[in-house]
């Protein structure tokens, strides 16, 4: 805890002086262009991963980067989604999963999670990602990994679209989703495409767009 | 979205070369001394706020930095909470508000949230810090936020001791729990100390702990 | 059948007469002073335990002595503490298990409750005691059974702190939790004390308190 | 809080030991012959009501005495009808509504409850009562209220037999269902007769059985 509190004193002596300007524009206000869904894995950090400065993203981070479906019991995901989409008004949502995920892991591997019951039920919510890579051949553990961590994205942008916020959104032409997986070794990201359903790299398609906006798409 | 993509390729090409090495490092594992809680806002970047580098931190964020109550139908943040604690042991739980977080300005005005109904759900989490904020006379309602945003932290960290790893944690010595308030205008924040029940400044108090692991206080 | 509708008759030609003057005072009101929680278990008989009149303390039972932690669904235990304590004021609530508890036994001796799925659900209220308890070692299933009863009670005192009529009413100064355990064979009962979280005489310290309202702690 | 921790003193000093003999053959064991449900109303004492000693009758007790169906989210009063009927096999369940109920006039006199969120959504389960007696014309407030609280006892009656538990015993003969209607002021207690739908005088119709057992109903 030591360094997390020492990090806050050099925060506030060194690195805040040169951002008191733009701090000083946000005490009343934000206005997110996006909001940006990714692992409580310490090692995925969204502002780092795009650069973006305070004020820029809203960021819902939970174990899996989960997205429940809408139900008659919503949950924080659910109220936040709500909240960045109805209130907010973001024009896009990144469903961001990434490389040596602890709860894909546990999926992709069976691995029994008795011990841990809220765990496991909360990677309920990605029981059709995982029924569907359970149903294909994989060439290893590793490949099965991989292909779960993809599958997982494609499964909760499918939740995604069940809230009536966001179905309200690409209705209307105002919103668009993405689908990333992000790789901690090498900074690369894939993102799905939704017209082919295959992950591509950003780097060399960075207009990759799970699902556009409808109305986007009838001006196409 | 654009500046976000942009983002994404500037930080593979000018900031990645620089933490490859750690990156390289985390490729496989990760190993986090605490567990951050803070709310989805895109002014609150924890990582920033700490100074933290990737795998340092787990980080749970949500609208309001709720933390449920454990309950026998567990929802996301049970169960990261679960992770956390159980399998990543994380010796430092830290439940961070800030200020005008929109969440809490929303209670402590009483804005009415029937177009937001999974909102509206999601904030009764917080409703025991509610009541007990309502009960008090305020100077302004700016005061009544600001102490709606405490209140708010205060029973989240009640919330939190309900849940079965928490509870062991602190039996076993080995969990320490914190409650912060971050001053986005300012960079300031401010800790709840356990035994007094009021929140001081950390850079004044940098040990100011809200619950400390029950091994630790008997070998005081 | 026949003993209790034999023992209504002779409540009625013999107990009631002498009470009639009582009773018709309490015909349209109650005033009780304090909120009672305890088990189901036919042994533990609140009133006679006290020495209680009808209309002194109301009074909670159910399998366990659970109180489950406040959630947006709220149960029958929920509503009646805030019935107890918004509406009818009550300044004490106790939380009072026993010795030779069945559900305590099925938790401390991990019976199969497969086939009791309400009461597996049920007691998943007291995980939180369970884990603690199970993480310990003790002399005998016998110290195992005595030690979960008593962490039982604190479990389900921290779950109680997360009601919100429960938490303004300690703000206020109004209220005091009080978490007991009796001994059925030798009619003894330790109480919690808050202070050093051990479990004291009540016949040596009666003025132990779990916790104290906090006005009337910052009176002291 | 002091008349009851006196009471317990009290009632370790003068009434235990002549009750010593009894908790002695109770400390390790029990064996209740019926489960009493009634409400945590500080003015209906079940064992005084019925004139039963420690070990006679296993209690429920919450406000207004509900009983809620059997659902896939089962809670505190469900797990407790399980445990009574399918671990201790009691032969007897017994409802007590009484007079001057503070839930039923609620419910009686559409009593605004929104700021008892709790107690609105636990009364829910006795909407079928509800609407019925709503149905109906009253000659007075009090006698809606009377109504009232038969109604209900007959609504939880029928929510109980959704339990399987219940199910199972009535129809493998080893159980009745009982409904009573205690009043405070004069001690009598009425009791549905199934066959008729009234209730009647419990002095006068001492075995008065709301629903009999399957396995006797044949014998009959």
């Amino acid at each position: 805890m030591k360094s997390i509190v020492d990090g806050v004193l050099k925060f506030q002596q060194h690195t805040f002086p040169g951002l008191s300007g733009l701090f000083k524009e946000l005490a009343t206000t934000q206005n997110p262009s996006a909001l940006f869904i990714t692992c409580s894995d310490s090692r995925v950090v969204p502002e780092l991963l795009t650069q973006q400065d305070p004020g820029d993203i809203f960021v819902i981070r939970n174990a899996g980067n989960i997205v429940p479906s809408y139900s008659s019991t919503p949950g924080g995901v659910t109220a936040t989604v709500e909240y960045a989409v109805a209130v907010l008004g973001v024009s896009d949502i990144v469903v961001c999963g990434h490389s040596d995920c602890g709860a894909m892991t546990a999926i992709s591997s069976c691995k029994c999670l008795d011990h841990l019951p809220a765990v496991a039920g909360w990677l309920r919510h990605a029981d059709s990602a995982k029924v569907v890579n359970a149903a294909r051949t994989h060439a290893s553990p590793a490949a099965r990994l991989s292909s779960m961590v993809r599958e997982n994205v494609i499964a909760q942008l499918v939740n995604l679209k069940t809230h009536p916020s966001v179905a309200l959104a690409l209705e209307q032409g105002s919103l668009n989703l993405h689908g990333w997986v992000y790789d901690i070794e090498t900074g690369g990201i894939v993102a799905l495409d939704g017209s082919s359903n295959q992950f591509v790299s950003l780097a060399e398609f960075p207009q990759t767009v799970a699902t556009q906006a409808k109305r986007s798409a009838q001006a196409v």
